[in-house]
């Protein structure tokens, strides 16, 4: 599966746009963020994706984890999104 | 629904506690979250939350969303949650 890493500066909509066309071709995406503002900015991308996916008929979900990384030697704590694409429910 | 309201200054544990205890009687709950730390308090609880209802056969996923509020009459946005409680997969 695709791992997109997100950081601080990572601007929401550049996120969203990658994550709306694999979830698009492959139904699921994982996305990895080291740091609160990462963190932030995944869940911004999530909101803004969701809009792009409805002209799909699509739409997502996540599910949060804590993951350890070894970055430069130094054990640090990630959190990685599971994002599944799902049918929009018809009105 | 019930609606949690989540601070920069809640702690992930209690927040867990919460929504794992919605998520049993009810199977669902909405989380509210104004601000980047907010947000990220708020992924840090879900995921400890998962971990608190594996117990339960039971695992949860979300869908964030963009919500206009009216904060001391300036208009905030926040991010709102909305949490599923799922069966856990069998292995």
């Amino acid at each position: 599966m695709e791992v997109l890493r997100v950081s601080g500066t990572s601007r929401p909509n550049a996120i969203a746009g990658a994550v709306a066309a694999l979830l698009r071709s492959q139904g699921q995406v994982d996305i990895q963020a080291i740091g609160p503002t990462a963190v932030n900015q995944t869940v911004k991308a999530l909101a803004i994706a969701r809009g792009y996916l409805h002209g799909d008929a699509l739409d997502l979900y996540t599910q949060p984890e804590f993951v350890k990384l070894d970055v430069q030697q130094e054990e640090r704590t990630a959190v990685r999104f599971h994002v599944r694409a799902v049918p929009l429910p018809q009105v």
